[in-house]
C-alpha cells in the first residue's frame, strides 16, 4: 500500500516532511532562469532545477509534492516537465504526492484518478477537493484500492481565508460542528477499510499547520488518518504546534533556501541544491518532536 | 468584457446553450479511435474529432466548454490537444469556457488564473472551486478585471451527491441557510463591481439543472449572475425547470449523438459531426422557453 511505503520511509529516515516542488522562474538561480524565454525553455529550466534538487534530497526526505499549477502554467511543455519530474523522483525512490486538488462529477473524476494514479502521471498520492461530495471522491478511492495508491482530501486548508467556508457551523447528522469536521468524519469513514500495517489509511487529510487547534481536534476525531500539513515555514507555525501523525510540507522554505539567510551566504546561487539539502536537514531536526 | 460577448452571442443566436467538448475514445467514431494506441495518437484523434464538431457547431451555438480532465488524462499530449482545441474554437468565433474547477491558495491560484485566462491556454472563462474561500478566488478575479475575462464558481453542482456538503445548513452572518446559498451570496458580492452592459457579472455560478428548486432560489438571490447549468439531457431535467439567465450545458447528448436514436439512424457513425449539429439544433429549440 502507498501509505505503508510512505510511513515506512518517514520512520526509516526519522523525517516527517515532504518537500514541495513548486518551481518559480523568478526565484530560480539566474543561470537556469535567464534563458527561459519560451514555454519550452521554461519547462527545461524547471526540470533541470528539480532534478538537481531531487539529487540532493532523495536520501534524506521521504517524499516530494509537486504542485501541478506551477507546471500547468507553462502549457503542455510544463505538464511534460511535471511528468518527467514525477518519474525522476520515483526512480530515486521518493514517494510522490501530486498536489492537483481535482474534484468533479464521477465520470470526470474517474478520468483524473486513472491518469494521475496510473501510468500516465504515476503519482503515489493525489490531493483532491471534497466540495462536490462523496460521489466525486469515489472514483479516486476505487483506483486507490485497485492500484494500492492513496489520496489526501482537503479538510482544513492553510490559507488565511480557509475558515470562510470550512469553519461555518453545520448540522451534520443532528450534531453541530464546523464544516471541516464534517468533512473530516467523511474522510475517516471512507478510509476505514483501507488501513495499512503501519496504522494509517490510504485516505489521508490535508490540514494546514497554521490552524493548530483545529488540527489537534481533527487528530482526535480521525486517529488513523495521516495528515498532509502545509503552511510550515513561511507562515510561522512552530513544530510543537503540529499534530502527531502529520507529514509536514515546506516548498519555498526549502527549494528557495538559496535566496535567504543563512543559506544564501553559505551556498550562493550556484549552490541552490546544497542549500535546499541544508534547509531540509534543519527542518528534519526541528520536526523530531513529532511522533509518526 | 467576456460576459457581454457571451450574452450577446447567446441572444444573437437565440441559443442559451454551451456544448461540452468531453471527448471519450470509447464513444468516438471507429475511424478516429481505432488507431489511437499511444497518448500522442489519442490526442490527435481527439483534436480531429473536436475540429469536425466545431466546424458544424460554431454558427449555431454561442460557446463550447472543454472539460480538461478528458485531455489531461492523455498526459502532455492531451493538454496540447486541449490548447489547440481552445485556439481552434476561438478562431471560429466561439466563446470558450475552460472547465478546470481549480482552487488553491493565492500564489497557486494566481499561476492557474494567469495561464488559463491568459495567452498560454486562452480561455474566456474558467470554472473554479470555492472550498478554500474567497482568497483562493481573488487571483482569478484580479485576472478577470485586468484582461476582461470571467469565471464560473461552483455553487450547487449537478451530481447526485452534491447535497452532502452543499446542502448542509450553515449559520452565515447570523442567518441560517444551506451552504450553497452562502457560497452564492459570496459569488454575488464578488461580482458586484464587474457587471457588464448586458446586465450580468463576469463572475458567474455553476448551478446544476438537476436541482431546479435550488436554482430558482439562487436566481432570486443573485439576479445579475449568469448560471452555467450542467446536467441537461442525460439526467432528465426539463427545459421548463431551468432558471432564466442560464447557459445550459450538454456534452455527451450532443457530441455522442451519433451513438443514439434518432441521430444514429439518420447520420451514422461517419456523420457524427452532422449528428451533433442536429442534436444541438433540437436542444436550442427545446430551450427557447428560457429568457436570457
Amino acid at each position: 500500500m502507498a501509505i505503508d511505503e510512505l510511513v515506512r520511509r518517514m520512520r526509516g529516515l526519522g523525517n516527517p516532511s515532504v518537500i514541495g516542488l513548486d518551481p518559480r522562474l523568478e526565484s530560480m538561480p539566474r543561470h537556469l532562469a535567464e534563458n527561459a524565454k519560451t514555454l519550452s525553455e521554461a519547462a527545461d529550466a524547471i526540470l533541470e532545477f528539480n532534478k538537481a534538487l531531487i539529487d540532493e534530497l532523495w536520501d534524506i526526505v521521504p517524499a516530494v509534492k509537486p504542485q501541478i499549477a506551477f507546471y500547468e502554467a507553462y502549457g503542455w511543455q510544463g505538464i511534460k516537465a511535471y511528468i518527467e519530474t514525477v518519474a525522476y523522483a520515483k526512480k530515486k525512490g521518493l514517494i510522490v504526492i501530486g498536489d492537483i486538488k481535482r474534484g468533479d462529477i464521477a465520470s470526470t473524476a474517474q478520468a483524473y484518478a486513472e491518469a494521475h494514479l496510473g501510468p500516465v502521471y504515476g503519482e503515489d498520492f493525489s490531493t483532491v477537493n471534497p466540495y462536490m461530495g462523496e460521489d466525486s471522491l469515489e472514483p479516486f478511492i476505487k483506483v486507490c484500492k485497485e492500484r494500492s495508491k492513496g489520496i489526501f482530501v482537503l479538510v482544513k486548508t492553510s490559507n488565511p481565508g480557509s475558515g470562510q467556508l470550512q469553519d461555518l457551523m453545520v448540522l451534520s447528522n443532528g450534531v453541530q460542528m464546523p464544516l471541516y469536521e464534517s468533512v473530516g468524519l467523511m474522510v475517516k469513514r471512507l478510509g476505514e477499510d483501507l488501513i495499512g500495517e503501519c496504522g494509517y489509511s490510504e485516505i489521508g487529510a490535508v490540514t494546514g499547520v497554521t490552524h493548530p487547534a483545529q488540527a489537534k481536534r481533527l487528530r482526535e476525531l480521525m486517529p488513523r488518518t495521516l495528515f498532509l500539513a502545509p503552511g510550515y515555514g513561511a507562515q510561522g507555525a512552530k513544530a510543537i504546534d503540529i499534530a502527531d501523525g502529520s507529514i509536514v510540507n515546506s516548498s519555498r522554505g526549502i527549494i528557495e533556501a538559496h535566496t535567504r539567510s543563512p543559506y544564501k551566504e553559505r551556498f550562493g546561487e550556484a549552490g541552490f541544491a546544497k542549500a535546499a539539502r541544508a534547509a531540509a536537514l534543519d527542518m528534519r531536526e526541528d520536526l523530531l518532536c513529532l511522533r509518526i
